[in-house]
Order: C-alpha cells, then sequence, then structure tokens
C-alpha cells in the first residue's frame, strides 16, 4: 500500500494555486497506541484553507511547508489501536489532504471537528457539507449570531455556497424573508429553484444597491456575511434598525496585509441600532452533536437541500482551492479519492 | 417677561457654528390646556446635536431652519395647566435653548427624555449630565451592549467627557480594569486622579498603537467607543477574542456625507469572534427610573464622580457646540441662564 500526499510546497500570498502544492507518495503510516488508521475517501475543499496556508493571524497556527495539506476528510477505519474504535467504522476529521491518516482517537472524539458518522442512511460526503463544519456553520452563525426572527429580511452572500445554501434554507425555516446574494445566471437559478430563496441578485449584473433596495424595500434585518468588501459594502448602508450581521467569512478580499480600506460603519451601526458580529463554530463544540441531529432530520425530510461538486482523484486537490475562488463551483467542493 | 431664544439661523454642514444661530426676543409663550410652563435654569450642550441640525439621516428629523434650537434644559415649572404638575416642580426634558417653554405634559412623562427631577438633594445640573443623557447612556451601552465582565480590560475613547468619564467608572465598579483614551495631559490626568482609571493614553502624544499595546497587554475586551476614525482603527487591532464593542459616538469624523473610509474591520472581528453595536438609550426608556436611582446612589457615596463646565448665560449658547469640537471642555458642558 502507499500512501499518496498532498504537501504544501510554498507558502501563498493570498490564494494558494496548484503550484503551491505538490503530490508525493509515502508508506502507510504505523499506528501507536491509541491511534487509528483512517482510509480517507473523501476530501473536503472550503474557502478557509487559504487562511490555514497563509502565515497572517488565524484561528490555528499556518500548515507548515513540507506538510501534508491540512483538510478535512471523510473515510473508514482500516486498524485500530483504540479500544473505541474497530475496523469499518465511518469517520470524519482533520485528516489531511492524503490516502491514509494514522490520528489520535482524541482527534475525534468530543469537542473536535471529528465524529463517528452515525447517520448511516445518508451519503458519508454530507459530513464534510451539510452535515459538518458547512451546516454547523449556517446553523450556529445564523441562529446563534444573528438570531432571525419571523418576519425578518435575511440576505445572505455567496447564497448558492455550501453555507450561504444552508443559512438561507434555515432561515426559511426559521420564518424568515431570504434573499440571496450569488455571481451569474447558473447561481442565482439555483438560489431559487434549489434553495427556496424568496428572490436572489445577480452581483455581477450591476446596480447591487438598486436592486438590494428593490428585494428589501423594509431594509436589511439579518446579513450573513461571506465576502466582505463591495458586496457587504452595499448591504450595510440598507440595514434596517436593530439588524444583525454575521460575519462568517471574506472571500471577496483576497488579501489583509495590509489591511484595504473600504467605508467605515460606525455611523449606519450607530444610527441603526446595529451589531456586527464575527464568529467560529468551534465555540460551540458541545452542541454539535444535538445540531447535527437537527440538521440531518432537516435533510431527510427535505427542507435542507444541498448541491456537491465531487472531483475524482487527489491529483484535482492542488488546483481546487484557487478554482473555489475563481467561483467555478457549484455546491461543496469535495475530491473523491476511493470508494 | 421676555423669552430670549436661540435660534437655527442656517444649516450648518460638519460642526454647528456660532454664525449658524441667532439670539431673537419673543413674548412668553401662553399656555395651553395640559401644558406647562417651564423656566430653565440650566441649558445642555451634547455632542449629539451636531447631528440634530444636520441634514443627514439620524434618529430624528433635523431642526428646521428658524427655529428653536433643540436641547435638554432643566428647570423649575412656573405655571400648570396640568393636574399632575405644579409651580416649584423641578424637571428636565427638552425644552430647548431658550428661557421659557411651554410644554405638553407628555413630553415629560414616562418613556421621555424628559423627567420630574426628585434627587432634590443634588444639584439640579446633574440631571443633564450624570443623572440624566450622558449617565443613561454609559450606563446602558456599557452594561447592556458591551457586557463587561470582572477583569475585563475596559477601553474608553474620549475617557475625561461626560459620557466616557462615567463609562470608565461604572465599568470599574462592574471589576474591570479601565484604560482611558484623552486628548491633552489635563484629560490624561483627570482620568487617573478623578475618574480613577487604571491608566491613561493621550492620543496627541503618538505612537497610540504601541501606548494601547503596553496598557492592554492581553488585549481589549470592551471597547466604549464615541469617537470612530484613527484612534477607533488603533483599538480594534488589539481586540482581544470574544471582545465587544459598544459604538456610542463618531466625534472624531466631522462629516459623513460621503461616507469616509478607513481600515476594513471585518477580519479582526472574524478572527476575534468580536461584536459591534451601535445603540441609543431610547430603547430603554422603561428602564431609566431604575438606572437613574443606581447611578444617583453612586453619586451620594462618591462612588460616580463627574466634572461640569458652566457657561454663563445665553449668549455663550451659539458657539458652545462648537467648542466640544475643540476640545475645550473640562466637564459636561452646561449654560446656566437663570438661578
Amino acid at each position: 500500500m502507499r500512501n499518496r500526499q498532498v504537501l504544501l510546497k510554498s507558502r501563498p500570498v493570498g490564494i494558494p494555486q496548484a503550484e503551491h502544492f505538490e503530490i508525493v507518495e509515502t508508506p502507510v503510516p504505523a499506528l501507536r497506541a491509541g491511534q487509528v488508521l483512517v482510509r480517507n475517501l473523501y476530501l473536503s475543499v472550503e474557502p478557509a484553507m487559504r487562511g490555514w496556508v497563509n502565515a497572517a493571524a488565524n484561528y490555528s497556527d499556518p500548515v507548515p511547508v513540507g506538510a501534508v495539506m491540512r483538510s478535512l476528510a471523510a473515510g473508514r477505519i482500516e486498524a485500530s489501536e483504540h479500544p473505541d474504535w474497530k475496523p469499518g467504522d465511518l469517520v470524519c476529521g482533520m485528516f489531511g489532504w492524503q490516502d491514509y491518516a494514522a490520528v489520535d482517537a482524541a482527534s475525534i472524539g468530543p469537542a473536535t471537528f471529528g465524529r463517528r458518522v452515525t447517520e448511516t442512511d445518508l451519503p458519508l460526503s454530507l459530513s464534510l457539507g451539510v452535515l459538518g463544519l458547512n451546516g454547523l456553520t449556517a446553523y450556529f452563525g445564523l441562529l446563534e449570531v444573528a438570531g432571525p426572527k419571523p418576519g425578518d429580511t435575511v440576505v445572505v452572500s455567496t447564497a448558492a455556497g455550501s453555507v450561504g445554501s444552508a443559512v438561507g434554507q434555515i432561515a426559511k425555516l426559521s420564518g424568515c424573508r431570504t434573499v440571496g446574494i450569488a455571481g451569474g445566471p447558473d447561481k442565482v437559478r439555483q438560489c431559487i429553484e434549489t434553495f427556496g430563496y424568496d428572490a436572489a441578485i445577480d452581483y455581477k449584473a450591476g446596480d447591487l444597491a438598486q436592486r438590494l433596495r428593490d428585494a428589501c424595500p423594509a431594509g436589511v434585518d439579518v446579513y450573513f456575511d461571506n465576502t466582505s468588501g463591495p458586496i457587504s459594502d452595499a448591504v450595510m448602508v440598507q440595514l434596517a434598525i436593530g439588524a444583525r450581521v454575521a460575519i462568517c467569512g471574506t472571500a471577496a478580499v483576497a488579501n489583509w496585509d495590509p489591511i484595504p480600506a473600504g467605508p467605515r460603519i460606525e455611523r449606519h451601526l450607530l444610527v441603526k441600532r446595529a451589531r456586527i458580529q464575527g464568529f467560529v463554530i468551534f465555540d460551540w463544540t458541545s452542541r454539535f452533536p444535538h445540531a447535527l441531529a437537527r440538521l440531518a432530520d432537516w435533510v431527510r425530510s427535505g427542507r435542507l437541500r444541498y448541491l456537491e461538486e465531487v472531483l475524482e482523484g487527489i491529483e484535482q486537490a492542488p488546483d481546487a482551492i484557487a478554482g473555489l475562488y475563481r467561483g467555478e463551483n457549484l455546491g461543496k467542493r469535495l475530491i473523491r479519492i476511493a470508494s
């Protein structure tokens, strides 16, 4: 058995490109006591990975140059040196962009991003999307940070994305009116037809401010911000009194060093008694099981829909993050490396 | 009897200057049923008055050109056509920059900025400062919007001002460490000696970022923002994880039309899971009596100190707002027009 690994070859400034990675083959690692061997079946690709490889301040230390690219993955346990796990168990966690990972059982236990995948009636890949980081981000960011109330107008940027699409649907389940902002006619159509937004705006079609006014005549009560940049600037000036903004990501700003300038928002916040809050879902790990159970029920009943875009083969990994930022994906981007 | 009135003569752009006002004499108004006649003794001067005369969006319609300047004032009832009020009662409310105001009793009743002044053991002028808008703004902005926890490092801009000085002291009463930012050595000394800040920084003395790092080695947990602009920009990059920012005012930005640019804050908010919130105390009117009782007790016990700067005579009114923005006042600015 060989272990193909995608290593970070050099440190990018801004968005990581294919040239910043290389694929090598190494032996499958041996297990120490307390470890399990995971055979990865799906690798995840997410916007946050840009931050994981950049040197700027972030949630965690950057991936070292020469190390396996940090990533969520989902797979099957092939060997176990821990009593709680046995071969055949399904699992997801921070296993990296590689075929096989030897991981401490503690890293897939409570209060981690890893877990045993128990919803075996649903596709394993969902544990990397709507039943993983993306769904949990939508769930806690919307329900805990933004706090939607029935009748609120909720605006979501990257509205057809794997987080945004869940936000829009959970907002509908919360009794809100939903307005999605997405790039291009395909994603706008997805917003309406697949994800049930009440309105959708193509930010690439021009005059975003007027389109927003038309879609939100009473202003924006909740804004779930995945982008920062000009899209968010247009939303901020249309906040309603008492508005809540949840900052989930800053995908539209390629580089934060130095910090770019934008229109000041203090006066809007003051006059509208509005709130902006950044969040990271790791603050709610103890509530992940409850949230995942609700998300899975919504998926089963068809009230929470999702789209996946599955790339085939680990060879697709090096360019996969750059592709996200080119906006070419439709749905949660995954790489299938075995079946 | 004559009624001297300060009228808005023309609409300023930015900070109102003496030339934008004129003083006229008119007859004392006659009372209608349900009204009371207030003899103003103190007129208030506050930074928010800039917004009241500007055309830009704000909490209320701008003062019309030719009308009496809107203002809080404190005085004594001279005549009453309402059963709840009698001559000699002390009162504060939106009585305008004038000697006499005929006002509806409803405008000094519950859920207004007006009220009966019952703490007759304390100076009447306090109803325009630490026992008025300023104290209430500090109280609700700090305790309800920022939510200080014992041990938090709380940074206050315009720290020696009538709002900021109360914020710093209420934060100390809440078990926090307090750091004041003020302009010039006199105000910095006041912060330490009069208002009990643990540290005070003169933003005019240069290298604000380094001074902030020295004063807040573990970062800023709470920032009570009275200024916006470069002072706030320096604080924002030093927020601690879970920080809360209450936006109370934007005194350092002279003009919001067009909206000025500043460094984007979304990334700090995201990485630090921090919150920024604007507020207006009118959202807590039902709780004003309880808050005023607590503030008055703190004043009586010497735990909440204040400074007043009393200008003598209504002739001082036209230049009084501009003077605030020149930073020349030390303490809450008032105009005494009768005794």
